[in-house]
């Protein structure tokens, strides 16, 4: 270990160095990323946050400081002086922005050693995620993991300067809150001043941001983490990132056009190609009728068609029967892939059954006809329709799910998307983005045999609709909108009810009577009775945002100290047991027996 | 209940309106501030969060708009189109902006109806704070509230900014941390995928910030919520907001300096006069010996005298015992305060006793001497002495404390900032704004027996001081640094300890040995052995820094959502109790019955 601190003051960062410097007097400081000792010199390449210089090191005229480099090892952490000069011809690195200099180094000091790192700081690993996580610290000294963090970096000062000049007011919600047994799993908090009650952590600042609206705030934003206790899938994690508006005094249209323009500018700030305004749109219904799903891939076509009424009553049970029962049926065509193995579609209907679906029927299209185990049952009439319908050329594949509506579009729509990415019919550089609006207001719970929020219970009906809620409460659509980019819902919000007489049809409409309603919303039903403006929002997810714009196939790469899906921090072996001190001042104790739901 | 929306479109904020938009034809909304029937005519006050504007209904020409006027009350919310016109002379209201126009209103609707405010909706307001808490969304609208919040909303965006142009990196650190039973008592989140386990809710993110030094981050930012589960005391909240640095390859000089700059930059976008710079400095002895605190309120004098050594062996056992049990005496002189009562004086020893002083001596010095029940224990050449120490003139009050030594500067150091307050010594527009450097690195826990961090186990000695750290750690000083302001501290940070060998010789001075500071921090000691860089930061308490730019008196007059002393969020009635499936799920029951630590 060499002489204290203080010593050398940096002036320059090593990535930022290049021609412009030649001839100056430079300190950098940062980490020896590589060493090589080539005709008595040594070379350090020297790496800092905004990249890599060479520098070199002569015995002959800076004998310490080559003896000081002697020393160095990988991911030492080292500050050298000396001057920049012109690498020899034939020596220039064009891979590298300093590529054309180095740093003849005339001073040197070990600020710290280091073990040999765990895995190497390279641009690409292939080590595994756990030993990364384990290591974040190491892991986030590569290239692309601090590329993907100052990314988020950048586009966060965009979104706060955009929605800034639109006369939003950042304003910070507790994390604190009261629990409400709706939606997720809340992360509860006890609470050791009020023994026996809890806090719970915000699934989002949803009624805080209406309350703000009824305050007068006129429009608020935040980028906010919000949590949710849930079982987690590939790519979710239990805290997360939220970018949350909400206006005053708009509708629809209005929450729309802002929002377009903050997508824009998020999307310019990572250099993205600009977005064509007004973004498409489509209704809940076209997105479901055409895609299959609300989130539609709206980067390649092989649409879906409904094939109801062709199939209704035909001899073929696979579908007369579904549709007798109220089902649909819905048809694509996957074209030229009538060469499929059996093998390979015995692995789509697999695939279709994964996605819920009872089946999938086939269809190939030849110059000789149309081949399937289904062909005797249909004729030679409805089979020639069924082709017309889905403009089934010699080389296609036709493929049919008939089901529960629902069912039937959504599986057929996830094929489609398996498909789409499989047969590379999707340009993986595109942005595609729409509008999903016309979302219905309700859904119904059949476990429960009661109808559902499909949002949340804030969410105003259609005008147009708002007599229907009484007693056709499955036609009601909500004015809600979710912005849908290449197939994932990247955000969505919608406009709320600020009456306190919808607001009441709403609650008797889900089953929930005024007195469960005040027990549980009383503060926000109260508020609504104190002069609510007409107010409406939207919420995007950060992670996956950034993700997206970084090109990351998780979202644990742009987000610093990630969760496993056990929802465990393994560098600092979060959660982790308590002293039972910790516990008797919180007056609770573990109770590790019972069983929960499940 | 007038039309639906949409058909209207706001075209200006009211409070924005002003003698340049006369003539124009004008959509506001918002509140009823203030209605007033006059000569036919209907004023209304409308309110949104710009301001107030007049508008004029007129039976003759507009009668719809008037008979909506007419079912308007105060706090209803409503929508007019107009025409702005300049008041009729003599009716100009030169206390707002749009006081010089109003708005002929042609068109009105009320978009939603209002109760009677449970206060009014005014600038000042003296309803109890338990009232303003429940109906927050009411008190929020007074325009004091309003401006809060907005230059919260300013300031942060200059934080920001000002942190962005110099190179720092906005990254998000976790929520769910790993419970460390040191410093104050955390905020515990039971894990339900990780039964018997618990995250804990983040005192501040000291070692993921030191983590991102590691990482090569360079320079961290983040202004983050941050929660400790005290005892209340008056202006505490469970959960509160830091403005969170941290710098590599730096060492104080460069710390304070960009925050210099931070401060500057803030102060100057809350409108206050721009701040001398470099600004001035104490060293902690200095602070303590002149002012009694570590924090000392540097906008008036009275400061405080060291009388150890005058008062030594003297016969008034008062001085000589403290003194000859390692005790000091100091004293300070209330400039012509001789006159106060017996009555005043004895306020003035219980409040030193209330400040943990074993008592207080008074000197009244006059024309004819120094009157004190305890001159004659003194004799005339020690009085004449202390007067002249303390600048003692006829009519001067001069009060001692003799005590250890820490007590009695402490006691006479509060006993100071009352009388500058009461006795309007300070001006209280000023910005006294104090680094106070060189804090002791270690205090004695008479109680425990042993050596605690005064600030945390990751500051760094100075160091000159290295070597003490084993024999004498009590003489020790950190670099550790705060920001004092008006008698506040309202940041504080050090350089880290960046070598394991000297973080080794930290955990030892505190009586940690490996194996439990490797339980403890274990991933942080690991980060130290992989290249660590010399590092430091500091971090700023958001609420107080807002609080003091706003003259608001609590913070709480500058949060949203604040909680009262027991933690309770009054308006949405947080912490609550919950369902007993949830606590299943966690695998947790309540012990009410169990006695917590005292």
């Amino acid at each position: 270990m060499s002489a204290s601190m203080g010593l050398l003051k940096r002036t320059e960062y090593c990535g930022l160095l290049g021609p412009q410097h030649v001839g100056e007097p430079v300190v950098l400081m940062g980490w020896v990323h590589r060493r090589r000792d080539h005709g008595g010199l040594i070379f350090i390449d020297l790496r800092d946050r905004e990249g890599v210089a060479q520098t070199v090191f002569n015995p002959e005229f800076h004998p310490e400081a080559h003896e000081v480099a002697h020393r160095m090892r990988a991911e030492f952490v080292v500050a050298i002086r000396g001057r920049v000069q012109a690498r020899p011809p034939g020596t220039v690195n064009t891979a590298l922005p300093s590529g054309a200099i180095e740093v003849v180094v005339e001073e040197a000091q070990i600020l710290n050693e280091a073990k040999p790192p765990v895995f190497p700081i390279e641009e690409q690993t292939d080590v595994a995620e756990e030993t990364r996580l384990t290591y974040r610290y190491l892991d986030l000294r590569r290239p692309s993991m601090l590329r993907n963090l100052r990314l988020r970096h950048k586009v966060s000062q965009a979104i706060r300067g955009y929605l800034d000049r639109h006369g939003f007011v950042e304003v910070e919600t507790p994390m604190l809150t009261r629990s409400t047994p709706e939606g997720a799993r809340d992360y509860l908090v006890p609470s050791r001043l009020n023994p026996g009650e809890f806090y719970a952590l915000p699934q989002s600042p949803q009624l805080f941001k209406q309350l703000l609206m009824v305050a007068g705030m006129d429009r608020y934003y935040q980028i906010v983490r919000c949590f949710r206790d849930e079982d987690l899938r590939a790519d979710r994690q239990p805290e997360f990132t939220q970018i949350d508006m909400e206006l005053s005094f708009v509708d629809r249209e209005d929450v729309l056009e802002v929002t377009e323009g903050l997508v824009a500018a998020l999307f310019e700030a990572a250099g993205k190609p600009s977005l064509p305004r007004p973004f498409p749109r489509l209704t809940y219904a076209e997105a479901i009728d055409r895609f299959g799903l609300d989130a539609p891939d709206t980067r390649f076509g092989m649409e879906l068609a409904d094939l109801t009424e062709m199939l209704r009553g035909v001899e073929a049970k696979a579908f007369a029967e579904p549709i007798a029962q109220g089902g649909a049926v819905k048809g694509m065509n996957v074209k030229g892939c009538g060469s499929f193995s059996r093998t390979q579609i015995d692995g789509l209907v697999e695939c279709a059954k994964g996605f819920g679906a009872k089946g999938l029927a086939w269809f190939k299209v030849s110059a000789d006809g149309i081949q399937s185990p289904l062909a005797k049952f249909l004729g030679p009439t409805i089979l020639k329709r069924l082709a017309e319908r889905l403009n089934g050329e010699a080389g296609d594949l036709l493929l049919l799910i008939a089901d529960q509506p629902m069912t039937a579009a959504g599986a057929l729509g996830r094929l489609r998307v398996k498909l789409g990415r499989e047969l590379k019919l999707i340009d993986e550089s595109a942005l595609a983005v729409t509008w999903v609006i016309d979302f219905p207001l309700l859904e119904y719970n059949p476990e429960q045999g009661r109808w559902q929020a499909m949002h949340h219970p804030f969410t105003s009906p259609l005008d147009e609709d708002l007599p229907l809620l009484g007693d056709d409460p499955g036609k009601v659509r909500a004015k809600a909108y979710d912005l849908v980019v290449n197939g994932q819902e990247l955000g969505g919000g919608s406009i709320r009810i600020h009456r306190r007489d919808v607001q009441s049809q709403m609650f008797a409409a889900l089953g929930i009577g005024e007195d469960e309603a005040r027990a549980k919303f009383g503060f926000l039903l109260e508020a609504l009775e104190y002069g609510a403006p007409p107010h409406g929002g939207i919420a995007f997810g950060l992670d996956r945002i950034i993700a997206l714009l970084a090109g990351a196939t998780s979202i644990r790469d742009v987000i610093a100290f990630p969760k496993t899906q056990k929802a465990q921090d393994l560098m600092t072996k979060a959660p982790s047991s308590v002293d039972s001190r910790q516990l008797r001042d919180l007056k609770i104790k573990l109770d590790l027996d019972v069983k929960g739901s499940p």
